[in-house]
C-alpha cells in the first residue's frame, strides 16, 4: 500500500491518498497549536507520541466493539485509516468542567458534572469552531436529527469506555473532542484522533495535567506529559 | 397602588416594589445600550415608545390566550406587572438569519431558516450572555428539561402569533428575545418586554430596519423607527 498525493494538511496531521480510494495514509506532525492556531510550536517527538497513543486507543476501543477509521500503524508517525467524509462537527464530551465550558459559563475548572455532557461545535477554523445547538445543526443541514442522535449515543459510549481505560492507569478523563465521518457505504465511523491533543487528562491523585493544556498554558514539558500517558497505557516510551 | 422601593435597575428599565408583594412597577428608561453595554446613549422618547409598544403587544398576546406578567400601563413610561422570579435564560427565536447567529455561524443576514429556531443564552452580562445548550441548562440546574420544553413551546407559539401581528402591518419579524419567570404559584409566565429593543423588525417591502439595530449600527434615527412600529400597530405617535 503506497503513499500517494497529499490530500490535505491540517494543523496536526497530513492526509495522503493511497492506491485504494477508500483508504488514506495519515502522518502525525510535530506541530502544536492552540487558541485556533494563534499559538504555535514545533515539538520534537509529539507526532510519534500522538500516533502511538491514538493507535493504541483505537485498538482498545475496537476490542470493546467501537469501530473507528483505524486500520493499522505503519510507522512511528504514520497510520492507515479508512477514508471518510468528515461530518463538520466537533463532538465534545465533558465529565468535569474545564476549558471553554468553564470560561464561557463561569464554572470552576475540575467541578464534576451531574452527568457527561455532549456538545457540538461547528468545525470551522475561520469562525473559531463555535458552539452549535442540535436545532442549528439541522437548520444548517450539517447533519440530520437522527445522525445527531447517533453521534451523541456513540460519544457517550466512547466516553464510558475511555473513562474506564484511563481510570485503570490513574488518569481522570476530564473532557475530549471527537470527529466522526461517513465511509463509502454511509456508515458513521469514529475518525481523526484520540490523543492528549484532543483529551484533557489529569493525574487522578495529583490533578497534574497530562495533555495539551501543558502547551496551551505553559505548564512544563509537553512530551514528558504525553510520554507519561503512553507509558501508563503500556506503549513504547523509548526514543 | 403606590410605587415603593427600587428593587433593581437594569440597562433599559427600573423595577419598583408596590404595596402588593406579587406586583412590581416597571419604569422604562431612555437608555439605549448595545454590545453588552459597550455602546450607550440616552434617547429622548425611547422609554415611552417601548412602554407603549410592549403594553400593546402584551395586550394583543393576551387576546390570543398568551399570558404574560403584564397587568396594565400606568403612565407613558410605566407599567404594573406581576412579579416573577426571572429564569436566567434569554429565549431567542429566529425566523431569518441575523445578528449573532449570522456572525457566529457565517450565515448571510436575511436568509430564511427552514423552520423557526429557538435558542437559549445564559442571562449573565459579565459572561456576555453566552449561548447554552439544553443539556448544559440541565447540568447547571438553570431549568429542568421539562421547563426547557415548556419554554420552547411557549416561544414557538408566541412567535407564531407575533409574526402574524407584524405581517399585518407589513413588518417581518426576523428574530426576538424573550424572558420568562415563575409567579408565586410556580407558573411560567412571559415577562420582561417585547419591543423594538428585543425584536428585529424589517419593513416587509424595503427591508428597512425598524429596531435597535438602527442604534447598534448607526443607521439613522432610532425614535423614528420605533414611532413607525408604534404607529403601524395603531398606537399613539404624538409627543
Ligand atoms: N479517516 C479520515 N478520512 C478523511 N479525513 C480525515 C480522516 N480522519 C481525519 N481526517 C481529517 O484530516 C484533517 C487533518 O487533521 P488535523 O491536522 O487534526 O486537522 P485540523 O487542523 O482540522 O485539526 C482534518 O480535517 C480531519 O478532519
Ligand atoms: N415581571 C418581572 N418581575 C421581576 N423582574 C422582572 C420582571 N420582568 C422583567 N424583570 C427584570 O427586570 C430587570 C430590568 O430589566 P432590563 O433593564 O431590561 O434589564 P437588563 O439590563 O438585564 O436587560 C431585568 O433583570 C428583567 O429580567
Ligand atoms: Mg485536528
Ligand atoms: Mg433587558
Amino acid at each position: 500500500m503506497g503513499k500517494k498525493d497529499l490530500l490535505y494538511e491540517g494543523k496536526a496531521k497530513r492526509v495522503y491518498l493511497t492506491d485504494d480510494e477508500n483508504i488514506v495514509w495519515i502522518e502525525y506532525k510535530n506541530s502544536a497549536t492552540a487558541y485556533n492556531g494563534e499559538k504555535k510550536a514545533e515539538i520534537v517527538g509529539k507526532g510519534r507520541l500522538n500516533n502511538e497513543i491514538t493507535s493504541l486507543l483505537f485498538s482498545k476501543l475496537a476490542e470493546k466493539g467501537i469501530q473507528s477509521h483505524f486500520i493499522k500503524k505503519v510507522s512511528e508517525i504514520e497510520q492507515l485509516v479508512k477514508r471518510v467524509n468528515i461530518i463538520p462537527l466537533e463532538v465534545i464530551v465533558r465529565n468535569y468542567a474545564a476549558g471553554s465550558f468553564s470560561k464561557r459559563l463561569g464554572i470552576e475548572e475540575g467541578q464534576k458534572l451531574k452527568y457527561p455532557l455532549v456538545e457540538f461545535c461547528l468545525k470551522n477554523d475561520d469562525l473559531g469552531d463555535p458552539l452549535i445547538t442540535d436545532d442549528q445543526i439541522d437548520v444548517l443541514d450539517l447533519a440530520s436529527p437522527e445522525e445527531v442522535l447517533v453521534l451523541k449515543e456513540k460519544a457517550r459510549e466512547i466516553n464510558s469506555v475511555l473513562s474506564d481505560f484511563f481510570k485503570e492507569i490513574d488518569v481522570r478523563l476530564i473532557d475530549f473532542k471527537l470527529e466522526f465521518g461517513k465511509d463509502e457505504t454511509g456508515k458513521i465511523l469514529l475518525a481523526d484522533e484520540v490523543s492528549p491533543d484532543t483529551c484533557r487528562l489529569w493525574d487522578i491523585h495529583t490533578n497534574e495535567k497530562l495533555d495539551k493544556d501543558v502547551f496551551r498554558r505553559d505548564l512544563g514539558n509537553l512530551t514528558n506529559a504525553y510520554k507519561t500517558i503512553l507509558g501508563r497505557l503500556g506503549g513504547p516510551t523509548h526514543v
